[in-house]
């Protein structure tokens, strides 16, 4: 390990229990029955704790999106051509994606990032270029990277955060791009859960059943090629993981060394906090989960983290739709914690316990 | 039935299925695989059929707030003193309460109206005073309010509504304040989806076992004492509603007649959507589902009406909290349809059927 990506491990503190505790007594006082917002008061004492502080605050606002190639693609896993991932990340800086779209409702920035897509892409101003190399390897014939390349692709992450903390950053919201990246988060999950690949693998942007099981063969044959060890975090990144999901596993370790709460988006942002969980257990307690997506394993893959997530809507997108989603539910627990009155400002009076 | 009221029902049209098609053939053409964006979609498509255009759109959004009170409470069914309800619609109007802070959020204002509230209030030009009497009756000793008052409260909703979409109205929440509505509700929805008090019956604002079996009792003496008929949703209203409840009914009529999307709440919404529905079938397709609260009886309510929720998020405040949040979603799908670029304009690859 570098000596930036422990220092940054090392920088994760438990979230603050007395900022949790004013907070959630702060929520009683409010002008409404104790506990009738549901998630709503719960995220906010969540984000108290996150932030250090009684009363957070959000504003300002950003989504994450990393891009990669997937060498595995060359085993026929799903149905899109790999030059989509390099057009979607043109459609991500021209603001015609579902990302651009979410994330401009939510009012979030959105950070284009380059992390290994398979071709040279056109420079730009909005992205960010932090290529670690030109897709992956095929991981059925051996590791996705090397140990080097994951480690990279993880300060990259980390870099990343830190550019948008100096430009002020309160929340942050992770997606991806990659085409082939729910085979490598299969992968992943498999390694880190223990369960049988066939749980953990679905559909992805929309295989057959016929599809499906070719799938389920290619990650089994990868986990026996590659024998990823889960008490070596790193070890599985490398073999059966992506460049875009090394990255976020760095925007999650520096956001959360940072104070900073994370929204994670759906099943491929769901692997990368797998891996980033292993090297720092503390980073669970920053972890927001937006949703728990359509795609089968994410449902297993959160109750392992043991997150609950607080939207189900049936999405599959990734890019970061989601945690866009949540973003602005976070931002709204804040605001309903900063924002309403107690009972005592606005003399209303509180409950009887002997009835009415 | 009088002449308004009567026409506000005729005028209440079928969606518009060109519209709708229209609408996901666009869909289909965005740059995300078919269906990605889940219940999202769906949304836009409802919204399609709703306001008849192929891309809806939704700027000017508000919330109705409406507040009544209820003889009922005498019985001594829930923890909070009357006088709540008064104090509670001053807290609207200086803008401390939950409603108003996710209101601001979702970028929606918000309509705050006496409907029944048991106290004179104090005038505000902020405050829509459409005061029918001072509360209910006890509907333990006979019926809640005369039929000819419920309708008067039903008017009075549409013709909130009516100023409302003069001034520019493109989706609208309903939200309500009253002590003792839950009891009205669950009243409303035993009567009207013909299950048992005790299964339709909660803890409101938090009672404990032993006030709910009272609050269940009360419950059922109200229907013995007053027999209303479910096939006669006005004396439904009448023997066993509330004002706001009835107001509530009038805004769904009056914005379906404008094809205007409205976006319901939780339980007390609910129950006036059960009557509104019984007063027009067709309403139902312009209704959204923000969540299912946590109130007990409500995930049974929305199933009878055939409408799924859109958020499980524990919340039960009510005043249009829920509502707010599905604001929020509804005008994220339709700008998603909107704003997405489709294949063609951003130079995206579609789907291969052959593999990749």
């Amino acid at each position: 390990m570098t000596e930036l990506l422990s220092s940054i491990i090392e920088m994760i503190k438990p979230v603050d229990r007395e900022a949790m505790a004013e907070a959630r007594l702060r929520q009683d006082m409010l002008t409404k029955p104790q506990g009738s917002l549901g998630r709503l008061e719960e995220l906010s004492i969540q984000l108290a704790g996150i932030q250090g502080k009684p009363i957070p605050q959000i504003r300002h606002k950003a989504v994450i999106t990393m891009a990669g190639d997937h060498g595995v693609v060359a085993e026929g896993v799903g149905n899109w051509p790999q030059e989509v991932t390099a057009q979607m990340v043109y459609n991500f800086l021209s603001g015609g994606a579902g990302i651009n779209v979410i994330a401009r409702q939510a009012g979030a920035r959105v950070i284009v990032v380059d992390m290994g897509v398979a071709t040279e892409l056109k420079t730009s101003p909005q992205l960010v270029s932090r290529k670690v190399a030109l897709g992956t390897r095929n991981m059925v014939l051996g590791p996705a990277m090397t140990k080097r390349q994951a480690v990279t692709a993880i300060e990259a992450g980390i870099e990343v955060v830190m550019a948008e903390v100096a430009k002020g950053l309160d929340i942050v919201g992770t997606g991806d791009m990659g085409i082939g990246n729910t085979t490598a988060s299969s992968a992943i999950c498999a390694v880190m859960t223990g369960k049988p690949v066939a749980e953990v693998t679905g559909r992805g942007t929309g295989i057959t059943d016929e599809q499906l099981i070719h799938k389920i063969e290619i990650i089994d044959r990868v986990l026996a090629v590659n024998q990823p060890d889960p008490n070596q975090p790193l070890d599985v990144l490398a073999k059966v993981g992506g460049f875009e999901i090394g990255g976020l596993v760095g925007v999650m370790l520096a956001a959360a060394a940072h104070r900073i709460p994370v929204v994670i988006d759906g099943f491929i942002s769901g692997a990368a906090a797998l891996i980033a969980t292993a090297l720092s257990p503390r980073l669970r307690d920053f972890l927001i989960a937006a949703h728990v997506s359509a795609e089968a394993g994410h449902r297993l893959l959160l109750k392992h983290l043991g997150i609950k997530p607080l939207l189900d809507l049936g999405m599959r997108l990734g890019e970061g739709t989601g945690a866009a989603l949540g973003i602005f539910l976070s931002e709204t627990a804040a605001r309903v914690l900063a924002e309403m009155s107690t009972f005592a400002d606005a003399g209303v009076s509180e409950r009887n316990e002997l009835g009415n």
